[in-house]
C-alpha cells in the first residue's frame, strides 16, 4: 500500500519549528491551517476543538512540550527540566479528562529529562546519558523532539497497519457506511475507519461512502464529507434516519465505524448512534466492523456495563451553530456515546490485525501479547 | 374522554370570518397566529410552509375557498359560481402534489354549488333544492362555509376516534417515543400518533414523550417539543442517534408513529427514520404502532414497494436555516419517506379501530366497510 500518493494534508503536522494544525471549527466552510508557535496557542486550540480526535490531541500536546521550551529559552538543562513541569501542568489544564494530553505530555516531558524510568524511549534508544545526567538545554529539548516525533509516528505508524488489514478484510465490498469522523482531522494518520477507506483507495478500488451526518455535533456531515472530498474519493451525507433505508435498498455492502473503548468481551462504546446502526446492519446481514487501534482496548472493563457513557449539554440538540431548533424550555437527552454489544460486531480491524469471535478470547490474546502505552 | 380540558389551540381554525393559523415557521422561537382574509394569504402561507401536514393543509384550503368568495363579493349565484372556479384553481396551485388539498377544495367547491354529485354532504344533508339551483349567492357562500366546517370537524372526530383507540390500547403504557410531528399543528384536531399523546394525558395517565429531532427538518424538535410543552406534557428530545440507547436502557415502553401512505399488506410509508425506529423497537421487544386514519390506506398499493419514494433537495442535509453544515460541493442522499414492512408494525391504530395482523385481512376488511373521500 502507498497511501503517501494520497498527498493528503494531516490534521497536525510539525513543520520549521511550528505546529501546523487544521482549524476544525472553520470547516467545512474554509480550510484554515493554524501555525501555533506558543503552549497557550495550542490550548486554545484544544479549548475550542480547532483540534480535536484523541490521537490528534495527544500529537499536538507532544509538540506543544517544544513549542514551550523555545519559549522559555532556558540557559541550562535545570531550567529547561523545571520549565517542563509548568508546561505540562498548562497543557493538561487544556481539556482535563482527554486521557491522550495527558499522557503525550507525560511520555515526552519524561523523555525531555532523559528519564528511562518514566518516559523512556529516548533512553532506551541509546541516549543513555540522558538517564542519568539531563544534559545541556538543547539536549534536552532534542530529546522532547524526538519523543513528539515518536508519538506521530507511532500514531501513523498504528493508522497504517489497520488501514492495510482493513484494506484486506472489505476486498471487493466497496458500498461502505461510515458514522462521525474517523479519519485523517481524527488522527496524525489517515484516521481508523477512514484509514481503511483511503487504503482501498489508494489501491485502486472505487470504493463510495456514505456518511451519516451524526447528530448533534454533525462531525460525518462538517468533517468526514470534507476530508473524503478532498482526496477525492466519493462520498454522500444522509441523516442518520436514512441508514435504514440506505441498507434496505442495497445501498451498504460494509459498516465501518471507530471505537471511544472496547471491553474485554467486544461490547463496544462509540459515538452515539453506532448501537442503532449495527442493529440494522445485522437485521440487513451487512457485515459491521469496528476500527481502532489495541490502545482503544479497556483491559479493566469486563463488559459494555462497565463503560461510562458521558451526557453532554442538551443545548448542542437545542441549537446548531446559533439557531434554535428546539424550545428553550424543552428536555433533552445527549448520551455522547452508545454501546454495540460484541454480537453484533463482525470483526475487529485493529493495528495488531483483525479480531474475531469470540472477541473474548481473541482480544484476550491480543492484550496480552502486548505492551501498550498509558 | 375529554380532550377539550387541555384547552389546545388548533393548527388552524376559523374565527369570525378569518382563518386563523399558527404560522409554524416561527416556532419554536415564537408563537404567532396568522390572521388570513384572502385566497392569496392562504397560498402564501401554504407555499412557505406557515401551515403544514396533510389534514391541516385540507381543512385550511377548505376556508380559503369562502375566503375567496368573501373577497369577490358575487352579485348573483352564476358569478359565485365561476368564481368558485377561479378560487379552486388558485388555492390547487399553492401546492400541487397536496393530495389534501386539491381534495377539500374540491370537495367545498361541489358542495357550494350545490353540486350532490360532486362533493355532494350538503345537498345529502337536506338541502335538496342545491342540487339543481344554486340560489342566491349568501346561500352559495353559506353551503361552502357549512361544507368547510364538516372538512374540519371530520378531521377533529377521526383524530379524537384515534386517539381513543389508541389510549384503550396503550393503557399502562406511559414512555413513548415518537418521530416527526403528527399532532395538533399537523390536523386540524389533536393529531394521529400525538392525539393518543394528549388523550392519555387528558386521562390521567402519567405520560412522557421521547420526541426523536427528525432531521433534517427537525420536525421533531421544533413542532413536537413545543406543542407537547405548550400542553404541559412531558418530553423529551433527542437525536435519532440515541434511540437504541434509550431503548436499550428500558427508557421505551411502546413507539407511536404516524403515516404517509399504508399499503394493502399493511407496509407503511412514514418520515425517513421510521422503518430505523422499527426495527430497533422489534430488537427490544417493544410494541411499534402506526397511527392514522382510514384515508392514510392506499387499496392502489398491494405493498410497499408500491409506493413512490420522493427524494428531496440535498440542501436540507447540507445547510440548516442558513448555516452550512456539509461541503456544498458534497453529495446527500435525501429520502422523505421509508417504508416500514408489515412485519415490523404491533398494530395500526385507525378511525376505525386498532389493526391487527394478519394486515392484509384487518385492512381488507375496514377498507371494504368504509365510504372513504378522495
Amino acid at each position: 500500500m502507498d497511501t503517501g500518493q494520497l498527498e493528503l494534508r494531516s490534521a497536525v503536522a510539525w513543520r520549521d519549528g511550528r505546529l501546523e494544525a487544521i482549524d476544525q471549527t472553520l470547516l467545512p466552510e474554509r480550510l484554515v491551517v493554524l501555525e501555533l508557535r506558543t503552549v497557550a496557542e495550542v490550548v486554545d486550540a484544544l479549548r475550542r476543538l480547532a483540534i480535536r480526535g484523541a490521537p490528534a490531541i495527544g500529537v499536538a500536546a507532544a509538540f506543544a512540550v517544544v513549542l514551550g521550551l523555545d519559549e522559555r529559552r532556558p540557559s541550562s538543562a535545570e531550567q529547561a527540566t523545571a520549565a517542563l513541569d509548568e508546561i505540562a501542568a498548562e497543557l493538561e489544564a487544556a481539556r482535563p479528562t482527554a486521557v491522550n494530553l495527558s499522557w503525550a505530555v507525560r511520555r515526552v516531558a519524561a523523555a525531555a529529562r532523559g528519564d528511562a524510568a518514566r518516559g523512556g524511549e529516548a533512553a532506551r534508544a541509546g541516549d543513555a546519558a540522558g538517564a542519568r545526567d539531563a544534559g545541556d538545554p538543547a539536549q534536552v529539548r532534542r530529546r522532547a523532539l524526538e519523543e513528539a516525533e515518536r508519538v506521530l509516528e507511532e500514531d501513523r505508524a498504528s493508522c497504517r497497519r489497520m488501514a492495510e488489514f482493513g484494506r484486506t478484510e472489505l476486498t471487493g465490498r466497496r458500498r461502505l457506511l461510515t458514522h462521525c469522523n474517523t479519519g485523517r482531522l481524527a488522527t496524525a494518520g489517515l484516521g481508523t475507519a477512514l484509514g481503511v477507506v483511503y487504503a482501498m483507495a489508494a489501491a485502486g478500488e472505487p470504493v463510495q461512502v456514505l456518511a451519516s451526518e451524526t447528530r448533534p455535533l454533525l462531525q460525518g456531515a462538517r468533517l468526514t464529507a470534507w476530508e473524503l472530498l478532498d482526496a477525492g474519493i466519493p462520498v454522500t451525507v444522509l441523516a442518520e434516519g436514512a441508514a435504514g433505508a440506505a441498507m434496505a435498498r442495497g445501498m451498504v455492502e460494509a459498516v465501518l465505524v471507530g471505537c471511544d473503548r472496547v471491553a474485554r468481551n467486544g461490547d463496544t462504546a462509540n459515538k452515539i448512534g453506532t448501537y442503532g446502526l449495527s442493529v440494522l446492519a445485522r437485521s440487513h446481514g451487512i457485515p459491521f466492523y469496528v476500527v481502532g487501534p489495541l490502545s482503544s482496548f479497556d483491559p479493566q472493563a469486563a463488559d459494555g456495563d462497565r463503560i461510562v457513557i458521558e451526557e453532554r449539554s442538551a443545548d448542542e440538540l437545542r441549537g446548531l451553530a446559533g439557531v434554535r431548533v428546539a424550545p428553550a424550555a424543552a428536555h433533552a437527552w445527549n448520551p455522547a456515546f452508545d454501546v454495540t454489544p460484541a454480537e453484533l460486531v463482525s470483526g475487529f480491524i485493529t493495528d495488531a490485525g483483525v479480531l474475531r469471535p469470540p472477541f473474548a478470547e481473541s482480544i484476550a490474546r491480543v492484550l496480552g501479547a502486548s505492551a501498550r502505552p498509558g
